[in-house]
């Protein structure tokens, strides 16, 4: 099957089923086009997942599209930006239609979760790869960016931490227990916070998307804010799943990548003013300081201060 | 190196040396932020290049970043598009500094010939392979499409053709005769049609760029315009260094790609009025017709119609 006919069979569909309204030219000609609302910024990011580095061999491919797509739009969620659109560029050593059939059918899914409609794509020969770029907009100026934590900010996590990095040590597993079967529904399908992000617009002062670990993207955060940063371990949002099966649950929390939630900081007026469903989204674990780079204090009993005391643990200062 | 330091180094300095002023925030954050103007479009496209497969093994990485942008911005030019910005996602076996900073060099120089700023992107580790997505701008609705030829229209190419595939054969070659070099530079620096896409804009019913072949991609914006199309090959505008290097230089200028030039479709009253240099660049090499198809006449005779006639042999049907 040419590149072309590939194209149409599998992916063509996906564009016509979900197009968002603004995209007023889909794929198929040289270039897709986009047209932007009045007073709306446009807000992109690009992920590459490579096999073997990003995803394990012979990954399933409805699990890979929806990861691919959850990873990508995990940044739209950062900036708290709404969903749009994507090109999908994806490189396959072969055109299997099964395996074509599968990604497709993953992909739809993850399209319409996430409310992005396929824009346009690449389809290439060579070592299995996918690129995957996302646009959304936002009220112009309004994007959440990592500069803008302060001084006296709560940090905030979404959900739960450390579940996909636990996962990693049984994806192969082919039967695994019903508490591995849960953490590895992290990994697999991870639930990018857009709806999360679009609610903080206006309050949160800066937010960061949690791939690399919480303590790796919350030192980006820092670094781009020029500041400091509290945290106290023992306020990690941490799954009693997770604290069941691993005794390095907190390390995993702090260290491991993988889990897509959302890093957001706030100023205490404005986390006190969220309304019910977006605070119980969020876990106040810290407080930004003047300074630089992030301390970690707490005693090392997962949850225990979280269950206890909440946010009032980092009283104003 | 890590990845953030090795994009720190090497690409940041190129988003900040010629950032559009579309531009509002650059790489650096979970997402890239582009203001469109007032009346304007967005027009976007992504091109994956592999390594082995669209370029060779140890290609030099200069003539790589400045070939895979060309590449890129070759579709905004076949929409009559302004370039804005480009992502680049780059997957690397191993962060060289000299390939490095030889990439950032070419890219930095293709970066300003083409107007394209570096907006954001993503480093990962494994096969060599880059994806580039442009982004650019068109008066609202001002869209060069693929589908809008009509019977009648003059089909015209820019530059000359084949050049780019007759060099495929001896990329590898280490002295290379001036007339292989100079067909190796139209494969080693293509320069996509830019200027030339946004002077056709209100002019040309249809354009499309020529990756895969005159034939092929003039058969794709034949089916995408639901019309057919006839050209004379002794009009296909093909370089003397060719036809004095190649016996079967016809050939390469209707069925090798690489030379992304671009191929479009106008009204005759159109083409009538177009000025000098625009109309210099352009070779009408046949005309639109009701039905479906490409029909390729000629004796074979390369350049011979072309220069005794012009598109006078193309005369109202």
């Amino acid at each position: 099957m040419g590149e072309f006919e590939l194209i149409r069979r599998y992916f063509f569909p996906l564009a016509d089923a979900g197009r968002h309204p603004d995209i007023v030219l889909g794929p198929g000609d040289d270039c897709a086009v986009q047209r932007l609302r009045e007073g709306v910024d446009l807000v992109f990011s690009v992920d590459t997942l490579v096999e073997g580095v990003h995803f394990p061999q012979h990954y399933a491919p409805e699990k890979l599209a929806w990861r691919g797509l959850a990873v990508a739009a995990s940044d739209l969620a950062a900036m708290g930006a709404d969903p749009v659109c994507f090109t999908l560029a994806i490189t396959l050593p072969e055109a299997s239609p099964v395996w074509l059939q599968d990604f497709s059918t993953g992909l739809a899914a993850a399209s319409r979760q996430f409310g992005l409609s396929l824009a346009g794509g690449d389809t290439t020969r060579g070592p299995l790869t996918l690129t995957l770029q996302v646009h959304g907009t936002v009220p112009r100026g309004g994007e959440i960016r990592r500069s803008g934590a302060k001084p006296g900010d709560l940090i905030c996590v979404s959900g739960t931490l450390g579940n996909a990095g636990a996962a990693l040590e049984f994806l192969d597993e082919g039967s695994p227990t019903p508490a591995q079967a849960e953490l590895l529904s992290h990994y697999h399908a991870p639930q990018p916070g857009i709806a999360l992000g679009q609610a903080l617009r206006g309050s949160a002062s800066a937010a960061v998307d949690i791939s690399d670990g919480l303590a790796a993207d919350l030192g980006h955060l820092l670094e781009e804010s020029g500041v400091g940063g509290t945290i106290n371990v023992d306020c990690l949002p941490i799954s009693d799943t997770l604290i069941a099966l691993r005794p390095d649950a907190i390390d995993l929390a702090l260290y491991a990548g993988d889990d897509y939630q959302l890093c957001v900081t706030l100023p205490e007026s404005s986390y006190e003013k969220l309304e019910g469903t977006v605070r119980d989204q969020l876990t106040a674990i810290g407080r930004i300081t003047a300074g630089s780079g992030l301390s970690v204090e707490g005693a090392g009993q997962p949850g225990s201060e979280r269950r206890r005391q909440g946010y009032d643990h980092f009283g104003s200062q």
